[in-house]
């Protein structure tokens, strides 16, 4: 990182600041300008000590160089990570994964209507929300363990893995026990105690990209499953908070390029959440498509209007059938297959 | 709520939605203009049903006029809440009330001159983190229940209540045996289940605004705490996430009188966290008071270049000890009163 | 639009809001529910009172049902604006059209190569800046009319129409001069003597979202130039500013299928700037063009280490040359073509 | 600035930066880590040439040390700038001036009115718009010349300084010339055109920052009106543009003491429009004062209701008078003073 001191430092500053980053074991870079001088220190984790360096008065601001992240980083593992879910299926390669699905399961009965429609239209994971974290303690919560087992008994009977949310320590233990990818909400991407649950049992976890949190936050999150041993995570981008009204939230797709360019982990994007209007879904999972997606999380719903939950972002069958050619499409222009 | 119909519309569909409404137990008001035709639904938890009225495909849009929340709501309770968080402590009265202490606890002795230091120059609550939400697995991440024992030996030699951060549901119970008030992190304020472990305990709740959260959403989550039966929430502004890069965070002080307006909860204000430039907390803190704050929540730190999380936004002790006395005179201003 | 009264308002209060609707012309729908009273006040301009009635005591807030907005409104022309730019090329069609340059024009020979090179490659229309907004005085400010003969020379030799952008009202008439297209920037979008000016001429105008504009406000923006009586405008999405740093700013494909939706006007987005990383452009433009461009501004250099202005987004002439073919797939697997 | 270099750079690529710097006139500053290497770039104007080294294939990524506005910043004017508006009226000083008036000037009586009601309740300087930025083309445009004469003639009757938008270079003059003060909008604050052509004039501008425009880029657009020779300018804070939508604007108080700290001059702050609540433009004009600002501007209207522009957030004559007596007592508390 290089350190900026404050205009009109001292020798005597400079020197302490300069002892400071010997003391830790690192060597300083010390560059004296006219009117400003900056000291590189350089070297593995010299980022961890950042909040040491600003708290000093004589220093002026402190910017890092290096990422604060190891495991989750390029420079560590050049080659994409695939993460196996399941016997036939892996997020990260050529094939591009559709997971579908309700936003919640509500009955045994659409969970397993909705998941043979999702198969036929050639989405290859299937998704339900059994803890639900909504905004209004007022609103349907989830049917919870019940509803993981009619997701388990869908993707057993269509042999196809399924994904769901856990929202606490213990709810990531039920979710593996059901599903095969332990899904982590943007509500709770920097709740670190969920995230080192994850990263201790051996389920591949995807994480959603909270609302107003930062790819490199993103990444450090992404750290604390990694750094628990367990190095099958996904990442999800699903729509950040911006001043726009007209959208739910505002899909960020410049954030695929750069995450590739920064970490080897394959990204999954939710255009569902995303734009949040059911009419716009397809036309952003077309370009999530474009823009790298290794994989598309769609809702679908034999019957939105009386969905529990974010009916009006869902996907009638006929419309998510149709979708699919059309994302074949586009996958095959940019060299990537989505269906069989 | 209001229901606008799409566009060209036809009494087939307008009838389909006066039906659904009917059958929900409330009465439709149709009002048809040239072009558009809105429907009224109003009601008691009318907004509950948003969803399944947006979901379907003849309707526009749906807009709330109705609040979703009820009991934070001012309507439900029209004079100011007071939490007693001990026998001398009561916040939301006439008196602010000053939290101070280290972000982190690290040692017996740093907590203890910590808490003598804050005492004499006029706080009235006592902080610490013993379980520390940081962005990197790396950095510190807390002493835990040695830390929080630590807190809560110095509340008790010098008879003043403490508060402390859970990030878990267990950590909610652990917390509340030390403390006298559970805080609920800015990165935590949409964890649905420690939401409600806090309001099934009866230690007084302070809940951070997280940094995309509308202040809708932090009612909402208020409501969540209430709705458990711990009707002693503390609300508070830490600073949101904006474009502007000068600052850690943009402190909204705009929300202070918004949410006075809407809700009968005292708020606290963190400007320490808010800015995150020592230098400029001050400043803020007197901003906090005129704006209407019933309290603030201010770092101090013995030796800030020592300090494990946060430093270089801590006081010195000298620094708060003036700060103090230059926040009474602006609480007399506005009518309040900071120091005895 | 949609005045919902303040609680517990009186029947005198609801006579008074009613009495003023009937007075402007239009018929009051009054919905009373058990704690709120709504009025619908429905018909052409109506959202023109907003500020009268909100500014009124009893009124609690005022909601807009219709579009502020009248001739770019989709409700006001139901098909496809097509822009006819000079005798062989129409934004609006099926064919994407690639506007494509250097972002500054600094000498006559790096004009003329460039423009050289981008129509090989594919692309149908020229751009360069000649009068260039940047923020510190200091930077080079463009080479003003002289730069503007070399883009014309340049487009007269290649047969290719060209675009330029205009910062005051005198200068729009010496773009429209020496160009196809006058171009109004993102600084300027709601400089509203600049937008009347640019609709009291005759070329077509393309109006560059602000960094944070909303959709509705852009098409106001348009509205003030196509309420002058130039209906050829071409809107662009360039960036919005959002919390991420990752990125020079976040390009917002949402705008495009919701204004595709709100509106007739041709939609064109400009990656160089939405993502400001060179090595990133070309990734977003085939996002661009899935999502439902019907046109791209890419910025090209033949040495872009030596440009006066944003070389490190500018793409180099084999780059270019390959994303082109890259794109004219993507444009074919979404039924649209852009190579011929 | 700070030159980070790609990771496995090799020495070649070092040399030719450090040819670079050299060929500019500046001295390289090496710092070889064992990833990476950093160059050092200090001195005077270095910040110009961030674009030249960003667009090198080598180059990682550019930091910038010093700021890139000279005439603006503290370190080359440490003492604060003092204002002079009128012989009696300087803003910048210990007594803070407020600026009130209606939003637009309507008729001659209107003006003449409010403009007696704001002096006697303390107001020192008059505003009023005559040229009015509408996002709607179909909304009131402001009386133009007429209504800036109405405002001149109000000052001159009762003593008192005026202040009002230009919108357009040739308006600059007009203001100019009616006016003691020149406003140059949010909307404006990236017309470059328009900044020279008041730093070109000598009355005292206010610069208002535009809703999504930093601190870094409101300094470098007063260094556009410094750069011409006028250094009577005035900053001022208006509320920025974030996710928030129960408030107008989010008002960005935390600006204040960091402006205060990179510059010299002067900071005023318009709550009304921040906040753009009527009932809580008072709580905000106390925290304004509380945070540091040198006046305020605050809009009074004796009929909001009938108002043609922003009524809803104008004061009501008593309301403005009682709220002057509140100002004044936190302005004592904070060392400064505000009526006489």
């Amino acid at each position: 990182m290089i350190i900026t001191m404050k205009q009109g430092s001292k020798p005597k500053d400079i020197a302490v600041v300069a002892e400071k980053i010997k003391g830790l074991g690192y060597k300083p870079h010390i560059s004296k300008g006219k009117d400003v001088t900056i000291i590189g220190m350089i070297g593995d984790y010299a980022e961890k000590y950042k909040d040491a360096f600003e708290s000093m008065e004589v220093v002026e601001h402190v910017s890092e160089i290096q990422k604060p992240y190891k495991l989750a980083s390029r420079d560590f593992k050049k080659e994409n990570t695939i993460v196996k879910v399941s016997r036939n299926v892996e997020i990260g390669g050529k094939k591009i994964h559709v997971i579908a699905g309700p936003c919640a399961i509500e009955t045994k009965e659409q969970m397993v209507t909705t998941a043979k429609i999702v198969k036929d239209a050639g989405a290859t994971i299937i998704r339900g929300g059994a803890y639900k974290p909504r905004s209004s303690p007022y609103a349907f919560q989830g049917l919870g363990e019940k509803g993981l087992k009619y997701l388990n008994e869908s993707g057993s009977k269509l042999h196809m893995p399924t994904i769901s949310e856990a929202m606490t320590v213990e709810q990531v233990e039920i979710v593996a026990k059901y599903c095969d990818i332990v899904q982590i909400g943007a509500r709770n991407i920097q709740n670190y105690d969920l995230l080192k649950a994850a990263g201790k049992q051996t389920k591949p976890v995807l994480l959603k990209r909270g609302m107003a949190i930062t790819i490199k936050e993103l990444l450090l999150s992404a750290e604390y499953v990694l750094s628990q041993g367990n190095y099958s995570v996904i990442l999800c981008e699903r729509g950040i908070r911006t001043f726009e009204t007209a959208t739910r939230f505002t899909m960020d797709l410049n954030a695929v390029p750069v995450i590739k360019k920064l970490s080897h982990l394959p990204v999954v994007l939710d255009p569902s959440h995303g734009i949040g209007i059911r009419e716009h879904v397809g036309t952003m999972a077309k370009a999530c498509i474009a823009v790298g997606a290794d994989g598309l999380i769609i809702e679908v719903h034999p019957q939105p209007e009386l969905a529990l939950s974010d009916g009006h972002q869902s996907l009638l069958p006929d419309q998510f059938k149709a979708l699919m050619k059309d994302l074949d499409l586009v996958a095959k222009a940019v060299g990537r297959e989505l269906l069989d």
